[in-house]
């Protein structure tokens, strides 16, 4: 295992299997998961509908497929309402709120690129 | 524009086009682009065949390709060595280490998924 002071803190090597910022990556690690992710922590609770507009250019089948991965990795959950017409609704579980540090800085270092 | 208290600080709606964490995951929206980088963060700099044979499971062909995103972006930059064999290596530019607190971020959270 190499170690190595790069700046301010340290990052270790580990074996990428063991690697959280890979355990993290596999669970949120495309652009589609951090901005569906992005929509849940601005809004708090959306419906499916609400969601693909928001997100221009993702498919359907896209955010279906992604809004069942985050559900299944227990970062998002789904909330059905039978009503007439039936909607469903997502929100981030307690899990899925401590990726916000992360977006976060995400935000700061988008920022730098816009200026 | 809507604004949204969550937790303990503020994310904005934004169109999707002005979106500041949009703009950062252009930039390094894929789970290999995240693990070049953190690599580089990691060593410093790296030959070609290290960042391989680190991200195991990575083509030849991908890792090429976003090395070379990575540099037009200008998060790395390539030093060519004219030797007998010739040399390529990489490094984060002083722009791609801006990057460092994202990755303490997911790290922090790939932690919890671990333990």
């Amino acid at each position: 295992m190499t170690e190595t002071n790069y700046g301010f803190t340290k990052l270790t090597r580990n074996p990428l299997k063991d690697c959280p910022i890979e355990a993290a990556l596999n669970l949120i690690g495309t652009k589609w998961s951090f901005l569906i992710i992005m929509e849940l922590m601005i809004d708090g609770t959306l419906r499916y509908s609400e969601i693909l507009r928001n997100l221009e250019g993702i498919s359907p089948r896209t955010l279906s497929a992604k809004l069942k991965l985050l559900e299944e990795s227990k970062i998002i959950s789904k909330k059905i309402y039978a009503e007439v017409p039936p909607h469903v609704d997502y929100s981030l579980t307690e899990f899925g709120e401590k990726l916000e540090p992360i977006f976060l800085e995400l935000k700061k270092f988008g920022i730098t690129l816009q200026n």
